[in-house]
């Protein structure tokens, strides 16, 4: 992005930075539509009470007021809590509203329920590189009403795998974890608060395993060997199903860790199979934050770590609840923006112009206007965006238009009713019919490709 | 829409009303971009400064204020204006955005710049059948850089009309007006406060002939004459040209009535041509609550009268101002939602099923789910929306499953590695091979058709 936001944390994007976008998203759509999820919206807005459900909360949230409100505030000011939990906030991500929707909706919807959902969401936090305040979030989940098969966790890997390798992006590695495995080894040796090790371990990246181990001694009153043995299970790392041979040659026996060890080979070796050198098994990943149940997944640009995930999930035991069924759920979120961000940003992949219009029908004369429309038409029907010029200026000036604007080719019509059409990049031109002529595949539309590497 | 919104004014779609919905977007999207406008998109918040340049505003803005904020609210009540101009609040239209985003950039856009722009805004307002609070808009322009020839007000027309008729409603009427042409009149006939005359004549849809002639003598003074004369040019509504003889037969001379005349006649003319049926001159839309200069435009469907216009713009001496730069622009707005509202709530089209999912490959037992993947793979590879069952249930649940999700197609792998397809409505089932099988055209992806009138 050559220029910067006029508001900090809201990006906007010029015409043909916008293509780069709308490539990803209309890629994205299409490998989530043929892997069967459904397309569904929610409103922007949550109640403030649906938004803090969750409890703790570490999302900066927007709340609304009428600007022409008596007192605006009140509500939150309110002494009834009843009250400022019907507030309206926007939705910091696209979970918490699915699981509302789900709720909701259950009786109209066929389980297992595949829905993708790509929309912006709010947080007001401090903007950064790859942080912005409104950005888009591509989704899918599927969610079940009672059970959820665990094979859905290794078929959602493999459609965000998918997708992503869709993109023109840098190559990527999907990195899968699983909190029963975590959970049934912390167990194992010892160390029964699970969450406070899981938080802990997300600070691997931070702060480095000695201040880990110091965290885990000081806060969690584990041993030496107890530290050392949570920081090797976080230390392995494989492509393959090694990493099973790896846990158990740490000596621990658990049956969460053996249910979770199972449900994580499952991931990997049908990734290794399917997507190799895609997903890799990361047993340091922790999410400590958010509410995963079991398998937990994150991403990474190769070579651009310092973007953060730019696609994470996981599997909910309960993503939503009504009365006494149980909804389990598993997803990811692809970060669209912070993609998007940077690609624009480092011009990994450009668009090939800057408008959709493949050609320019020019005027000869102010009064053939309406021809050129007739002219214009019969592209159009043919699937060719084509433009008008709106005035009969000097031809070398209509020309100009159509380069200032990056249009490939211009259209002559004599007055002898004869067309001539011309490309303005290689000055090529020739006789054409409107019934029949068409640019080259590569001109019909803007694409969008990968940028060759600076020198 | 069978169920109510469960917040009043911020409707939800269940699926296969989201693919109504997804119809009418890419359909207006593919119309747009055939005539060459660039997609873009504004953030969603703009400083309520930004907002409320324009002076008396009757749209009720929702402002944004941090959950976390030490005191909820205090901009707004600060005495300081310029911190209550900078706090944020939500769009009500994609105008005001545009106008900023094409300051902000003019540097960067090929002037005249013709841009399309699909987003949601948002309105505190009373909700009502028609009316959200949440809904999409979609919207055109061509903003030009100094002079915006009139012509371009002519094109705008046919591109609505034509985005309109590709989309599966009921016939429409795309109302046109001039307002030169009778703020030329109004001064003919000696009423200076042509605002005024425009506000009155704008409420005769509301409340009759008879009051307006009384608004406009009580408030503006006006006598019985320049009343009855106003009240007949605001009759006149004519399909073709000959409204331009019935306004001349009133005898009235003013100049700038001439040239609304001639503006309108452009319009009108052109679209009689080419969109027969379509358009109309009608000389009572005043849009008195908009910053109109020339042509304005409003649209209503036929039998549907009482929904409002669902299209509705005109065109701008200055869309926008950076120093002594003036950007004039003409363009038209479209209310999806309240177009999609009144789709499903009538069900006017429908979406032939609620899944992008053409066929489910079953399995024949677990271990065949790999195989599966497979068979999907090489469907999807050739555009074939396909899921894969998860467990090996007996085929007829498996079959029930598709059923229930309104998949057409089961697909069976024989253990000697022998495809069949059975088409699920009809019970045909053949042989198939998943490097060529397809499904029927009109089973490959979902479509939406105008349902048949009710008996």
């Amino acid at each position: 992005m050559a220029r910067n936001a006029s508001l900090s944390g809201f990006p906007e994007w010029l015409p043909q930075e916008r293509l780069v976008e709308l490539h990803v998203l209309d890629t994205l759509r299409r490998t989530f539509e043929l892997h069967g999820f459904s397309s569904i919206e929610t409103r922007a807005v949550e109640t403030v009470g649906q938004l803090l459900r969750k409890g703790e909360i570490d999302k900066e949230v927007y709340r609304l007021s009428r600007l022409q409100e008596e007192e605006p505030g009140a509500d939150a000011k309110s002494t009834s809590d009843a009250k400022a939990d019907a507030a309206l906030a926007l939705h910091f991500d696209l979970t918490v509203p699915f699981a509302r929707y789900v709720v909701e909706n259950a009786g109209y919807l066929a389980f297992p329920f595949r829905r993708y959902q790509i929309q912006k969401v709010w947080r007001g936090e401090r903007p950064q590189d790859g942080r912005a305040r409104e950005f888009t979030q591509a989704d899918i989940d599927v969610v079940a009403d009672g059970e959820l098969p665990f094979r859905y966790d290794v078929e959602l890997a493999l459609v965000i795998v998918e997708a992503l390798s869709a993109l023109p992006i840098p190559a990527f590695k999907l990195r899968v974890n699983n909190r029963r495995l975590a959970e049934g080894f912390y167990r194992g040796i010892g160390l029964a608060d699970t969450a406070g090790v899981l938080r802990s371990i997300d600070k691997l990246d931070k702060i480095g395993a000695e201040a880990v181990a110091g965290l885990l001694k000081a806060e969690l009153g584990a041993t030496d060997s107890q530290a050392r043995a949570a920081l090797a299970l976080a230390s392995i790392r494989t492509e393959d199903t090694s990493f099973v041979g790896q846990v158990r040659a740490l000596g621990i026996t658990n049956e969460l860790l053996e249910q979770g060890l199972s449900e994580l080979q499952q991931v990997v070796s049908a990734a290794a199979l399917r997507a190799p050198g895609s997903v890799e098994a990361d047993l340091s990943i922790a999410r400590g934050l958010d509410y995963y149940t079991g398998t937990v997944y994150e991403t990474v640009l190769v070579g651009h770590e310092n973007l953060g995930s730019i696609c994470s999930g996981g599997r909910y035991e309960s993503l939503a609840v009504k009365g006494n069924r149980s909804f389990p759920g598993v997803g990811l979120s692809i970060g669209v923006t912070r993609l998007v961000s940077r690609i624009v940003g480092q011009q990994l992949a450009v668009a090939s112009r800057s408008v959709p219009t493949a050609v320019l029908i020019t005027l000869a004369n102010d009064d053939s206007w309406p021809q050129a429309q007739d002219v214009a038409s019969v592209l159009r029907d043919r699937g060719i965006a084509t433009e008008v010029a709106a005035k009969a200026e000097k031809f070398g000036k209509q020309i100009k238009y159509a380069d200032r604007r990056g249009i490939p080719f211009v259209w002559f019509t004599a007055e002898d009713g004869s067309h001539q059409v011309k490309d303005i990049r290689s000055g090529d031109q020739a006789a054409a019919d409107p019934a029949s002529w068409a640019p080259p595949t590569e001109d019909l539309q803007p694409s969008v490709a990968v940028a060759p590497p600076a020198l």
